[in-house]
C-alpha cells in the first residue's frame, strides 16, 4: 500500500483528506544505478508539510498524486547499482509506501546495528545532526551559558537540550503540557521547563535567567519567538531552526517584532540548512555515538506502528502531541 | 540659550513642543574632573528620539527639563582635568546648549585641523565608525558581493555605500525622491539606486541583483527590511543598524515576516552597537583618513546654522529629508 498527495495544506492545518491511499502494485523495472527498497521505518518532520506545499526554499518538489515523500530507512531488496547488494540498510528520501525505487546515489548505507532505523532517523539522522551542527557551529555555546530551547519536546529540541547540558550550559525548554516538562527535566535531563500552556514563558524565563538568553534555539516562531528575542543577553545567538507555527497558521504570522532588539544586544540570528554542514556529517555522527554509548545522550522517540497510521500520526506532530522523534514502524 | 527635553515622543513623531527654550546662565562653579566647553558643532542622529523615550536599550536616560542631549564638538573654555587645556577640541556627548558642563573623562581629544568639527561628527566619528565598523566586521563583503542598503541617503548609509564600493561590492542604494537616488549615483559613485516613493524595491531589487542580495545593511526597518528578507542570496549577512520605520510608527511596527527566509538561505542577521568595537575605533578612524585623503571616499553632509533650528533639524532627519550627515553648526 502506499499514501499519496492529494491536495496542498497551503495556509492551513494538515488534514487527513490531504492524503489518498491506494494499493498500486511497486514498480516492476528496475533502471539501471536504482535499488528496490522495502521500507521499514518513516521520520515525521516538520518540513514535509513545506514539501507538500511546494514552499520555494525547500529543496524537493512535490506533485499532486505522487507518493508522500519522507525520511526513512529500508532494506534492499533488489539492485542495479554498484553500490548496495540485496539487504544492505539505506537511508535518505523515502516516502509513504512498503516498497520504493529510488536512486542508488541519492541513498546512504546504515550500520546494521540493533535498533539502526530508529537511530539513524533520529539520534544520528537528520534530527540529531540538526541538532548538533545548529548548536555547535550556529549556537556555540559556552560553558555557563543559559540555553533556551523552544519545541524542547521534539525530535531536535530534545536533543538540542542534552548536547547543550554536555557544553555545560544551563538548558531551560519550553513544551505544551506538565507531563512533558517533568519527563524534559526527570528524564531528558534538563535544568528546568516552561509549560507554555499554563505559565507565561516571557515573565518564567525571566525569573529562571536573569541574565538574559545566551543561546536562544527556536523551533516555534510567533509569538514564542518574539517574547523571548526581548530577553536575550548581550552577543546572545538565536539559532532559528524550524517555525512550527508559520506551519500552522493561515498566511504568514508576522514577524518578531522584537527583532531590534539584536541590535541593543549586539546579537545575532542565524538559519542553517543541515547540507550545510554535509562534509562533516561523519563527525556529527560519530561524536553523537560516543555520547550514546557513554549514556551522556539518550534517544527518546514515539514509535508508532503501521503506515495505515501514517497521515493521523503526521498531523499529531503539528499539534504538538509528540515527545522526542516520531517514527512510524511499517516493517520490522 | 538651550533647549530642555519638555515631552517624551513615546510611539508618534517628534514635535516642536517636545522641546523647551530657555536662556539660563552657564554653570559657574567647575567641580574636580570636569570641564566647561564652547559647543561649535551637533550631530543628529536618530537614536536622539530614542534616548528622548528612555528606551531601555540606549545608553544614557534622560530627564524631562534637562538638557537635549547630542554628539558634538566643542572648545574647551576652562578646565580642571588634567587631560585638557583651554583652547583643546574635544568630541562627545554634548546637548542643546551654547555651553556645556560635562566630565572630562567623557570627552575625547579631536585633531585641531580644517573641518575638524564636522569630519568628528561625520566621516570620522559615530556614523564613519558605524559604517566602518558594521560593514567590515558584521557584514564582511566580498569582492563581487552586491550590498542593498537602505537609508542610503543618510549620514551612515551614504558612508556604507562608499566603503561597499571600496570593497569591490556591487551597491544599490535606497532612497526617498529623484533628487537623493541622482546623487547617490552621481557623487558617491553607488552602482544603482531605487527611489521607494516612487518604484517597487522588492521588484527592482530582482531586476538589478537576479542572484539575490549577499549583504544587506537596513537603517529603515518596516516593510522595506521584510521586502528585502525575501531577495537575500545564500549566506547572507544583514546588517541591522537602525530602524526609523520603527522610530515613527506609533506602538511597535510588525516583525519582519520574511525572517525565516534565513533558514533556507543559511543567512544571518546581526545587530552591533558601535561601543563593541571600542578598542579598534583608532583603525577605523585612521581608515578612513587615508580614504578621504586618496579621495576615495567624501563627506556629504548638510550644515544648518543656529542652534535655534535644531527642533526643526532634527526633525528633517526623521522624515529623510537629509543627504548625507545633518549636523547643526553652534558657532564657529
Amino acid at each position: 500500500m502506499r499514501w499519496k498527495i492529494a491536495a496542498r495544506p497551503i495556509g492551513r492545518e494538515l488534514r487527513i483528506g490531504d492524503f489518498e491511499r491506494d494499493s498500486a502494485p511497486p514498480e516492476l523495472a528496475l533502471r539501471e544505478g536504482a535499488i528496490r527498497v522495502q521500507v521499514l521505518m518513516l521520520s515525521c518532520d516538520p518540513a514535509q508539510k513545506g514539501w507538500m506545499e511546494n514552499v520555494a526554499g525547500y529543496a524537493a518538489p512535490t506533485e499532486i498524486g505522487g507518493v508522500m515523500p519522507a525520511g526513512g530507512v529500508g532494506r534492499v531488496l533488489e539492485s542495479r547499482a554498484a553500490e548496495f547488494a540485496p539487504g544492505d540498510l539505506v537511508q535518505g528520501t523515502l516516502g509513504w509506501s512498503d516498497e520504493m525505487v529510488v536512486e542508488a546515489s541519492a541513498m546512504r548505507r546504515v550500520r546494521d546495528e540493533p535498533d539502526a532505523p530508529r537511530l539513524a532517523l533520529g539520534l544520528l539522522g537528520s534530527s540529531g545532526l540538526t541538532a548538533y551542527f545548529g548548536l555547535a557551529r550556529i549556537g556555540v555555546p559556552q560553558p555557563g551559558d543559559t540555553l533556551v530551547v523552544t519545541g524542547a519536546g521534539g525530535g531536535v529540541g530534545s536533543i538540542v537540550g542534552q548536547i547543550g547540558k554536555i557544553a555545560g550550559c544551563r538548558v531551560i525548554g519550553l513544551a505544551g503540557g506538565a507531563d512533558k516538562c517533568r519527563w524534559l527535566t526527570d528524564e531528558l535531563g534538563f535544568d528546568h521547563a516552561i509549560d507554555y500552556k499554563a505559565e507565561n514563558p516571557k515573565q518564567r524565563v525571566r525569573e529562571l535567567a536573569p541574565g538574559g538568553i545566551d543561546v536562544l534555539w527556536d523551533n516555534v516562531g510567533g509569538q514564542m519567538l518574539d517574547d523571548l528575542l526581548a530577553r536575550i543577553a548581550r552577543k546572545a545567538r538565536v539559532v532559528i531552526c524550524g517555525g512550527i507555527a508559520r506551519y500552522q497558521q493561515g498566511g504568514r504570522p508576522p514577524g518578531p517584532a522584537s527583532y531590534f532588539n539584536i541590535v541593543f544586544k549586539s546579537a545575532r540570528m542565524e538559519g542553517f540548512l543541515l547540507s550545510d554542514f554535509a562534509d562533516d556529517h561523519d563527525i556529527g555522527r560519530d561524536r553523537l555515538r560516543t555520547w550514546l554509548a557513554e549514556k551522556r545522550i539518550v534517544q527518546r522517540d514515539e514509535v508508532v506502528d503501521g503506515l495505515e497510521n501514517a497521515p493521523q500520526t503526521l498531523m499529531r506532530l503539528f499539534r504538538g502531541e509528540n515527545r522526542g522523534k516520531l517514527l512510524i514502524r511499517v516493517a520490522d
